[in-house]
């Protein structure tokens, strides 16, 4: 195993490549296919796409069919390959790599792939624009998923060729993280309930290149909802009253969806995403919706506030005259990582070239449904640990500077790949 | 002149067939080629197309070029006349048709002939769809303007084929009444500035088939405008007070506006009607709009309104820490429909075929650009009036049932060519 | 009859003593005890005194029982009559006076006597102020009363001793109209269904000294209401989520009161006009309320706006989990003052000395409780109208710088005492 | 030294007479004369009252005179010395008593001794109540600165006539804790300049009697505020154009008071405690007010709140054409318990007869602004602790049925009299 922190030139081409083409939530059709590529070339034992193990019922967050269509053509003309294409029809998308080395524990690692729904910054500053691998999408990967879906790549590989690994490796490389829909789904295929360790990662989060976080915890537990307000519509001039002004619902949601007090429990969050309703400006709107999100330290907190929010919407349509409906789009628990996992990766972190400072834990202050995973493995008697890889990022995550700095992809292979080998082992000590 | 008040099936199917191709503001392709070619058919003075009479600069509410490119599109497969599109290719709609007819006065007929951006109803009950000529597009004429084209084709044809009539006609089939931001363009043109008389009509309004309005009044003046917020983006998870969010500032603002307080004076109105922004449910939002309408009895009472709402909106971007542009989108004076005119009509309509009531006066209620032309040509020293053709409509004005009783149509043409023919009587005879 | 502008200087003193002691909505015990004072020196028929003709249990808008007791000590101290005091004991403000003059018809005319709960301009521009006359409550005559009690009084004067009239004379001095409470109750008294004409009068009204206005209308029906809500206590900072703000509650209610749609049939009004609630900065409130009002042009259209109101108002206190009562604390219908009265008023006026300017109608644009008096009277097949006599007045009605011109009360006293002669005549004749 | 946890019957008749005369901030006129009484019988070294020690300008959240002048008659009424009445005649309360024992170092202790401006419970499951010592004033001891002046007094008793104690001590009974002023001014006092060791103390905040908690921090740094709106009234029929509603102005702060986005670094506040304003459902109000407040986990986290407060109150009131002043009420910063005092009080308690748990150290979660005092010890080199002394409180701190164990007042004075008494050992020892 070389422990070297750069990257191979394969990886670096393949990350840049999955930049080019970032893919939203469930959309994820040339990633998906390109991933498939990758995994073929190198062999491995069993490898499902999609629906193949991902039951089409459990998805959350996912968008009209048009928009699923018209993504699946941006694919295929972006170079997809067409039997991977008609595998991920139905539109569900993701892949599920299984590694078989011997007689050893069952061990997950789960990376997710999805871009966000914002273009990409045309700065000569920003490299992928200098370098020629801005995103050719209306679709941005403003937050590293390229970068992980070239870590799940790469860590297969080094487990495939290199090192002396004994067990059972399942890569899921899950769809649909950034509407937190595809965690839940990932969960409940049950394909990593036989899974005595899961690894989950993320690059960035602040942490520069060089630096590893073991054990991430404090993910803030979140509710993504939609709230559809329908009114009635009406000349604004000639007949004011016979409207009933859905965005005025919707106004009025918004302004006291931040009123929810603050809980003394712990940190909670809330936000008004998304607005959209109204034909003309003299037309009273009889539709209007928002999209927002609340978000707790712990999902008990997350309740309390998803709660209130549920109330709050309520009576602000019935104020105005308005129905509403109310759908969750997304949500995810909260989740710690296990010490005996963090213990590993601390030691393999240190060990690892490339690596300046290792934090043992450190919090996240946001949300990630890879906790649906964690539980899910730790609720069967497994144990589970999110790892931070460190990364130099310019700009903020979710921003249109984001970048990552590709010596982290490298950091990351190692440091995962070994934390598999020596979870196997410690594993089968314990056995 | 045929007193009858059933059109001819010529104006029945020109009509269906404007219907069938409804076109918003500043995008009326279609219609202007229609048009076009039954004048051309009749045979007029003058033809002028667009920017031959529109200077380009006057016009508000003009759409972004790709909405414009694609219903210029919409129109040529909807088999527009190649010769009209080009006349059109600026993006400038609208047609000015000039009849000679001897030595007389100047009258001014507008017309009005743009449909509104939403989509018409599918249920067999209305007749449209029933009879298949529904909506082709995703606009609807949902207005009526579809029959005011029809009648301004149609008294044209009567004047030039039956009336002895004796003067110049001016008819102006103008663009993008529904987001008044035609009426300004066309007024400032100085095409009407030698105008007499002026008429300017509409079908329904609540008055049922065989009503006459002799002069509407009542006009709301109006102000259309977009505000948008900007604020800063940051993740509502991690980094909530990094950001500052637009969409908070469009509830505070939309609450807001309706706070500001009745006036003694008269009546006023004041609409949110469109709103969007956002991006994603756990993304603060970094910008956001909204689309609004402030009325007023007078001309005076809109300003009182638009004075107050840009405060509103000023300070409700301040109070979260947002920068907001606010753009007019649509404005139009007040007006009143003279005595002189109100007295021919009246006496025109209490003799036509078809008509069993005229009503001297009444208020509209609602706002109108004609207001402009009107008060354009009473500056000059002409006199204008406003004339209500009753129309059994189903369903309210915007809403996906409107429909006309086509026998207005009819109504329409025999009361306003007679209407024109006395007026030009009376002009002689007062000169 | 001496149809002098000056009034007397026993009227001019009477006015100065009741503006000196203003008293508030069912607290009027000075008043009562002065005006029946002056009236058993002129000599009546029949002279009531509070609930010796207003049932208790009709009155609206009614104090707290501390705060009567208050008022009626201060009214002792400020020299009432102990033998009236008994007589309004149980709260019960207000006199009915009776002259019976022969065989005519019954004319009633209606005066209020209350004051307002504010506090009077100590300027010395201000004239109460600079001749020594200023009120010596916390409350004030910011609206005339004082001027309209005196000129009842003065009426009856002239009624007895120089009026040759026939017929019988009902005077109310009728209490608390300021907070629309009164009027109710004294027309469910019964005390004025035999009236044949109703007279009721206010001085001011913009209209300048020496302008009379025959028949005043466009009495805005109106509804006032206290919405009190009750939340949950708890600590703002240690246990933020335990409690449910009050103080929220009522805000979203006044933001969202404002929302109500204007009304294409007319004018209508809102208004917060008082709020109250909570401890302390650092309480979550429990408790909160606010009072406000509604107006329309009609009856209907003050209905509407209740209706909404109530709606907005009840899921406020939803939204923040707060329970909420709403109460009636006044309410007033429309009404429009009869041709027949109008038609003598207007000839009187045009008569009398020291009136310049006489409008045969105008529009109130605000409420008055006198209307459910002449809304009995009209229902009982009388007439009623509703007389404006023109004061010049410094600061607006309810102003601390609201002041009357003294000469409008020798005005007031003229027309009104010969209107009344001349109904009587002209009832006789009809008769 | 007795370690009894039962309280002297003594201290339970001191304590029970201060419950039964609760004074709000800046008006204890008759506790401070309670104490002083108490002091004099003690027998300190020095006794200085009110202005004697705190400079008048200094004091924050001052009520009006006539509510000072209000409580300095009730506490006459009730029997306060009219000596110590005239020392706290200039409206400043508080006592710092002074006992020199030896040359050992100078420790401080501070009990607050305000009331709430609440009234209390007239249940009979209420102790204070049913055993006849329930507040006679409108205020109440709502969280149990009766016991912590009972505690104060209590220990000075001990530490002059029973504990081995060598050095200097200071017992501030520090007057205007409720309102976070009176912290400031004692501390700008610079009495408490030389102390070596300062202690602060609470009774309850959730911990049962037997539970003592030898530092508490996570005093959340807090900033009371009172903004008051001045906008233009207008009778709200007939002129409602010509008002700026301050009662608008209000509600749409408080709105978006609670829209200030919560932090990434730790926990905020916020809170509308009061309301008032306007004087008639009818007239639009020209002022109104309210009081508020926010927290913050660090004294940058409130000053970050209180930014975004001050922004979003000047907005609102412009937006609805309103003037605002905002004034600081109270102010508060954070502040930690030094390890050397958290280690003797742990020590302490463990020994002491009552105490049956100890915690080292818990967050309070709420404000105090003992930290200012707690502060500027440290600041000049000395260790400060604030020390719980549990006890079973039936209600929530500041909710109408609270009530302190009184056997939490003997372990209060056990445990702080011994911690001092080691301290100065220890701080002897030290030197």
């Amino acid at each position: 195993m070389s422990h070297s922190d750069t990257p191979s030139d394969w990886l670096v081409s393949l990350r840049r490549d999955l930049h080019r083409h970032p893919e939203p939530a469930w959309r994820e059709f040339y990633t998906t296919s390109r991933i498939v590529d990758e995994l073929e070339t190198i062999g491995v034992d069993e490898l499902l796409v999609g629906s193949e193990f991902i039951d089409p019922g459990t998805r959350i967050g996912v968008p009209e069919q048009a928009e699923i269509d018209r993504w699946d053509e941006t694919a295929r003309h972006a170079g997809a390959r067409e039997d991977v294409l008609d595998r991920t029809a139905d539109g569900v998308t993701g892949v599920l790599a299984v590694v078989r080395a011997g007689d050893g524990p069952t061990i997950g690692l789960r990376v997710d792939i999805d871009g966000l729904p914002r273009s990409e910054s045309e700065s000569d500053d920003h490299v992928p624009t200098a370098e020629g691998f801005r995103s050719e999408t209306d679709a941005m990967h403003a937050c590293g998923h390229d970068a992980h879906a070239t870590v799940g790549v790469g860590v297969i590989e080094s487990i495939v060729n290199e090192s002396a690994f004994e067990g059972t490796l399942k890569v899921v490389f899950q769809p649909a993280e950034e509407v937190i829909g595809g965690g839940k789904a990932v969960a409940e295929s049950g394909q990593l309930d036989d899974c005595d360790h899961l690894l989950a990662t993320h690059v960035g989060l602040d942490h520069p290149t060089g630096e590893v976080v073991a054990g991430i915890d404090g993910f803030l537990a979140v509710h993504h909802f939609a709230a559809t307000f329908t009114g009635e519509s009406a000349h604004a001039g000639s007949h004011p009253n016979e409207g009933a002004n859905a965005v005025q619902a919707v106004a009025a949601a918004v302004e006291n969806l931040y009123a929810i007090p603050r809980h003394e429990d712990g940190a909670t969050r809330v936000n008004a995403g998304v607005i959209e309703g109204g034909s003309a400006p003299n037309i009273i709107p009889e539709t209007a919706r928002f999209e927002g999100e609340v978000r707790g330290e712990t999902t008990e907190l997350k309740e309390y506030m998803r709660e209130h929010a549920t109330r709050v919407v309520k009576n602000a349509a019935a104020m105005h005259g308005c129905e509403v409906d109310i759908d969750a789009v997304g949500d995810a628990p909260s989740a710690r990582s296990d010490d005996a996992i963090v213990d590993i990766v601390e030691d393999v972190a240190r060990e690892s070239d490339g690596v300046e400072t290792v934090l043992r834990r450190d919090d996240l202050g946001g949300s990630e449904d890879a906790t649906y995973l964690m539980q899910r493995v730790q609720d069967n008697g497994g144990t589970a640990a999110y790892v931070g890889i460190g990364t130099d990022h310019p700009g903020g995550h979710h921003t249109a500077t984001f970048d990552v700095d590709e010596a982290s992809v490298g950091i990351g292979v190692d440091v995962l790949t070994e934390s598999i080998r020596r979870l196997a082992v410690g594993s089968n000590a314990e056995r």
